[in-house]
């Protein structure tokens, strides 16, 4: 048999299981021109949460009833393609599914002897590349700048403070947990970091731990934290607006400080993007992390969840900040 | 005698008379190296309100009982330095003073004979100049791209709008007034302008306004109006963070809808910048302008109010939007 998982609901607020559908069908069997593919491991993300709105956006929404998906490495089972042989390992968007065919259209072959399965999904992938062009071709980070970056225990966080420092900058993470707070700082050498879950005024913590402010702000997360952040930006600062998972579940619009005059006084930019838009450089992106990861200035952490099952409790977590780095499904 | 306006109270609110207070004193003689100016065109700016708040900025705040200054177009009524005549006009930045020596420093010659001496304050000066750099240098509107633009019938929004027809664009301008609305359309080529005082869905009248969405806005006003515009912004839309008229006066911090998540899924750039940033390249902005001027294709319009006393009135009157285009005053 083939699990899938459906949306079954459009979430009102943070999703919960009620949102997803189990089904069972056949296992598929390949025509000519295609491969059946294996489930290897399932990437949840905070955007996803975006594609469960019916809303236009840079990427269609998911539709209810139908298979959800998302970056996931798979193992090629049975093959009628010349181009893949039965025990390839792909790294592309697919259904959440046990087993599904493909045309080989955007499979992506990778390789387990050159780094673990599951980094195609993370620093390797998506996310290491999120983390790479957002901080270099938007954030721009010179030498002996600050550098603050929300969400740095996540899986683009972790990756944005290594770069980060080898590009010689101050490196200050904002994260939820103690152990998190910890993990950057003796793991991934982070300068500062701040639990803004155990601090009550995060402007002036910022300050403390930013003397010189903030010319770099990477935000995962948006809202009451940004604001705080945005209270010690430097003129001419660089704000990269990759995520903001502490509004994707509101249910009204979030409401905030207006920015305008922040951005009008010190000259600041802010740009949102989506790892899509570079896509004609991921190539170089690829090859810039894996060199980094080789020299061994650049290292990762992920969360690995084990069973099919799991996905959706997986993804949930997301919301509550159980990941440390990439939260990676093992099906 | 030689009358000078000081700051005499920081505004609460929206600036009233009280805030300003007139001294007379004798009127002062140039020593060797320094030139008397006779004030004759005074610029009344937005941004000064910003100055009159007590807190660090871009540029130092005014301070209580001292004079305070804007862009000045002034006469040289006897010199002491080689490099200046008396009959010469200048343009500076000077005090709110009848009469004031210089040293010259600064100190820009204007040409009366080339454009009216108004101008150099206007079109031809900080304001034409703030609407090349932010909408050239930020916004790269592309020929048939849509460009919005706020406190259109102001100052700075009528040379944007003008740049962007020259550009090629789709101009649509928001103003306050039907007269202003009228104006910018028939005498500065708007394609379509949204009266925001009569207008209750501007949400609304803006995507009928912009119905390809919008590619540029250029925001002088902030606060509502922009969250209208954002609404209907593109993908890889820009976005000129200008002015902010509408908040400049607010007691309490603004709020508003967070633009993070609008940011991110449309890849929209936001900047801020105040026309300093260009400095080095005035000379070549203000050619430009001029050779527009010259070939018809930019024109302009001014609110000229006559007698020095009269300077704090008309500064107040911006933010009843009564000027249409640049205002001075005329000593």
């Amino acid at each position: 048999m083939n699990k899938t998982i459906l949306l079954d609901n459009r979430p009102q607020g943070k999703p919960s299981h009620s949102d997803f559908k189990f089904v069972e069908n056949d296992k598929p069997s390949p025509k000519d021109g295609e491969v059946l593919l294996k489930t290897c491991y399932v990437s949840v993300d905070p955007y996803l949460r975006g594609r469960m709105i019916d809303q236009k956006s840079y990427i269609e929404p998911f539709e209810l009833n139908k298979p959800l998906s998302s970056g996931i490495i798979a193992e090629v089972v049975e093959s009628k393609i010349d181009d893949f042989s039965k025990g390839d390992y792909v790294s592309a968007m697919l259904d959440w599914k046990e087993y599904q065919v493909s045309d080989g259209q955007n499979l992506q072959k990778v390789d387990p002897d050159q780094a673990p399965l599951s980094t195609y999904l993370g620093v390797l992938g998506m996310t290491g590349l999120t983390a790479y062009f957002g901080l270099t071709d938007i954030g721009k980070p010179k030498e002996g700048e600050t550098v603050v970056v929300s969400g740095a225990a996540g899986a683009v966080g972790t990756v944005v403070g290594q770069i980060a420092k080898i590009k010689g900058c101050r490196v200050v993470g904002i994260a939820g947990t103690d152990e998190k707070i910890d993990m950057i700082k003796s793991k991934f050498g982070f300068d500062e970091a701040v639990n803004y879950k155990t601090t009550s005024d995060m402007k002036k913590a910022i300050a403390e731990a930013a003397p010189d402010g903030v010319d770099v702000y990477f935000d995962n997360v948006g809202g009451p934290i940004t604001d705080a952040v945005m209270a010690n930006i430097n003129r001419h600062g660089r704000v990269v607006a990759c995520g903001a998972i502490s509004t994707y579940n509101a249910t009204e619009t979030p409401t905030g400080p207006r920015l305008e005059t922040t951005l009008i006084k010190k000259s600041v930019l802010m740009q949102g993007f989506t790892v899509g838009n570079y896509a004609e450089k991921f190539k170089e992106g690829v090859q810039q992390l894996a060199s980094w990861m080789q020299s061994g200035d650049l290292t990762y952490t992920e969360t690995m969840v084990e069973g099919f099952d799991n996905i959706p409790q997986a993804f949930i977590d997301l919301f509550d900040g159980k990941n440390e780095g990439k939260m990676v499904v093992k099906v």
